[in-house]
């Protein structure tokens, strides 16, 4: 009974992020629903990828239970930035992100970036309308990730480790979350970067760049 | 209709909760309902705890969404413990603890922690038949965490704030995660804490020890 809910609900929320995807693709932008667990620095990546946006145009989905300080941060950089509160809610869904669409000039971007709530169950289950799923992992929380949460990892096309300036005060092989991470995803890209010190991040909007561009080509 | 489903499920929850309870008080038993997000170190901080007993007899609940890596860095201290594998799921239910019961000797224990699947949002919202929730917080995930996930700091009676030791290499404000955190809950006790070092550990085992001592003579 508790399962034949959830698929109703899941079901419905593909539908609409089948909707949003079709006004993301008519207005020629691609889609990123970035994730990750509490604190691993989504809001951190993306100052830095917009420090180093280069004339790529870039907007923000800023989704949160409550508050609106990451959408503060995220408009000190010039950026379109609409804040979503979930109001409890541990994940965005397709209709959240579709109430929103008409605040944003989805014409005049490149790149729309969906931050969802810190959680690293939940948002990897609900669809949005994005082109990619990319995840965030702190070194901080440890090399046990992958296998422990393993939808969030196979559903991603990338995984960005986070806070690598952390490595020698932290007891965690990074060996081990790339290996197991790609035991459950073959395909995945991987990036080791730290938004405090800034290494890792040029590599990370390249390919971001270049993945945003081919889908416009084609 | 959402809202009312999930009522429903909460309601269904909250009964087998109040029927755990009572097989909990009837052995005598205190039952720490321990969360945090992913990575924070809450089996770091039971493994530390265990260390430092003394007497006191302590069993585990791991709740994990895969996985029994939790249970077998328990089992090393000879406590008594049985890993429940979610399958999915964000957060553990009455229910799933309602399961388990049988496995584990309740009238030989004083203290039963019950560990959470690592999420800041869903298992605060779900009773399992605890005397108290114990939040975690790891210092790298930031200080802007109480405002943006207040439930959980709302509903717990003590945050432990982990990987104390970390603070010279991130940029976050202690005082900042306090003062917060008591605004959300002005009765919360806080510990400062490091799983990696040792520190602030024998202050967090005493209050456990105080607080569950005060129960089993009540």
């Amino acid at each position: 009974m508790k399962v034949k809910v959830a698929t109703k609900i899941l079901e419905a929320n593909d539908r609409i992020a089948r909707e949003n995807r079709k006004i993301f693709d008519g207005a020629g932008v691609f889609v990123v629903n970035l994730m990750s667990g509490p604190g691993a620095g989504k809001t951190s990546l993306l100052e830095k990828t917009l420090a180093k946006k280069d004339g790529l145009r870039i907007g923000v989905i800023e989704g949160d239970i409550a508050g609106s300080d990451d959408a503060e941060r995220i408009e000190i950089f010039g950026a379109p930035v609409v804040q979503i509160n979930t109001g409890g809610a541990c994940h965005l869904d397709a209709n959240m992100i579709s109430d929103v669409l008409g605040d944003l000039p989805l014409n005049e971007l490149d790149l729309l970036f969906i931050e969802n709530v810190g959680n690293l169950v939940c948002p990897a289950e609900f669809k949005v309308g994005e082109d990619m799923k990319v995840m965030l992992l702190s070194i901080a929380e440890g090399h046990d990730k992958p296998l422990k949460y393993p939808l969030m990892f196979q559903e991603s096309s990338a995984l960005v480790i986070n806070k690598i300036d952390l490595a020698p005060y932290v007891d965690v092989d990074v060996s081990k979350i790339r290996k197991d991470a790609l035991s459950l995803n073959p395909g995945l890209k991987m990036f080791e970067v730290s938004c405090r010190t800034g290494e890792g991040l040029d590599a990370w909007v390249q390919w971001l760049r270049e993945t945003a561009g081919k889908h416009r080509v084609s």
